[in-house]
């Protein structure tokens, strides 16, 4: 089958596109589209091109022998700050304030547009060059965790509360959630992390870091190194958390049950990296 | 700016294909690209021949005031059945026996790519036209139950085991899991469904339908309608289930413990649903 340059362009955005952050050589695109290398490597200019113009990530070429063309996820500082904003606006709905000032975010959070976005942002603005896992706990972490996971081309592994024997030998330890005070477990199959690799943590909600902590104290059990730290919702009190080096997109300074009041802010230091 | 048609192009492939069913109206590119419609009416026509050419999913085009353009996600009879016996291939590694004869299967369902090729053969095969949700129980298949709500544009409800201060009044109920034929609860947040909601339901497992009749059951109690049911890996035994009109992607005839074989094959019946 013959294509025209129209479509060979269409069709390497398209494989692209699907696939963040993974390498494909000139000659599986020659090999897919029946063309010279000279005529792939034009197209895939246009390609860098039409993705630059538009802000919709970056594609670079790769040289060598394992080289070839790939495309990196990049939200703009534009769509970024818009999608912030945005999601605070979301959030500030009245009608999330549930008893004892908790905040109903699940609809957010299992949202897969939202949920891609959120990926998309981390990809940008956490440095997951080294990286070999992207991390989390269940359970409303997961979808935001596997969608950074996703863009940045990474296994996802998922601590859960407790062992299952469906999962194997397990490495369990204790550690104290900050919101509710209590000595918890968090467990990860032995085989799920190989030991010294590099990992990026990702949660959906972060008070005092007690969670966070006992993640990077796990991670040290399997010997692993934390590279990067995302957390999507941080609140501003208590401002001294247990975990240091962290981005997270949104602050959370106060819901107030009486007034019906929720204010959230996307996190300056987020919306600068950008600039 | 102003667009060559190769790069207007190239950016109506990465758009769609960022966003499946969701419908684009053709304004909303006229104005992206500054170009006519009839232009832009042209840019489709060709985006449309590439997706089919290449097998990459359809493009159509939806007349009247809510028309436009929209992208449906679609695996090709050759990729499907590629994928589903790789991925037996893969499971069949004896490495994968845990004592009790279970199989280690975490890398595999947490795996972004693996997950979102499994959501993308679920939005083929599966009828979602009129599903308000993708509906699933934590921890193992949020990840293809999102991959999956992403490729069919549906919302991803995830049903607990147990009730959370965090999501608000929710309603429980009480059901047999197969398995460990223990009576275990199931919960979610009133507000997560709407009531007299149509679902698809997605699982990893399924052995003898317990916890899937269980999700029907607390869709009953929301009064809402299960128009699907997709499961990932089903038990040949036992070979009467709990509930019907499922779809599961591969069947599991056995895992012997002293041999290290493991009988895992791709349902003839999916295979045969591309013909």
């Amino acid at each position: 089958m013959k294509f025209k340059r129209n479509e060979r362009i269409g069709a390497i955005v398209k494989i692209l596109s699907d696939n963040p952050n993974k390498i494909f050589t000139l000659s599986y695109f020659t090999e897919k589209f029946n063309a010279a290398k000279s005529t792939i490597s034009e197209d895939i200019l246009v390609v860098k091109n039409v993705f630059e113009k538009l802000s919709l990530g970056k594609v670079i070429t790769i040289s060598g022998a394992a080289g070839g063309v790939k495309y990196i996820p990049q939200i703009s500082k534009v769509e970024n700050k818009e999608f912030l904003v945005e999601l605070c606006e979301n959030l500030k709905d009245t009608k999330r304030i549930l008893p004892g000032g908790f905040l109903y975010l699940v609809d957010i959070l299992y949202n897969p547009q939202i949920a891609f976005k959120v990926g998309k942002v981390f990809a940008s603005c956490l440095n997951y060059e080294k990286a070999d896992y992207v991390v989390t706990m269940e359970t409303k972490g997961i979808p935001i965790a596997l969608a950074t996971a996703k863009a940045m081309n990474l296994p996802l592994v998922i601590i859960r509360k407790n062992a299952r024997i469906s999962e194997g030998s397990s490495m369990s330890i204790t550690y104290v959630s900050g919101s509710k005070n209590l000595v918890q477990t968090m467990t990860l199959p032995r085989r799920a992390l190989e030991e010294g690799s590099k990992v990026v943590l990702i949660d959906d909600f972060m008070r005092g870091g007690g969670t966070l902590r006992g993640m990077e104290a796990l991670m040290k059990e399997f010997k692993a190194e934390v590279i990067a730290k995302g957390i999507l919702i941080s609140t501003m009190e208590p401002s001294r958390k247990l975990i240091d080096d962290y981005i997270s997109l949104l602050e959370l300074a106060n819901v107030d049950e009486e007034t019906g009041k929720i204010n959230v802010f996307p996190n300056k230091k987020v919306i600068d990296l950008f600039s």
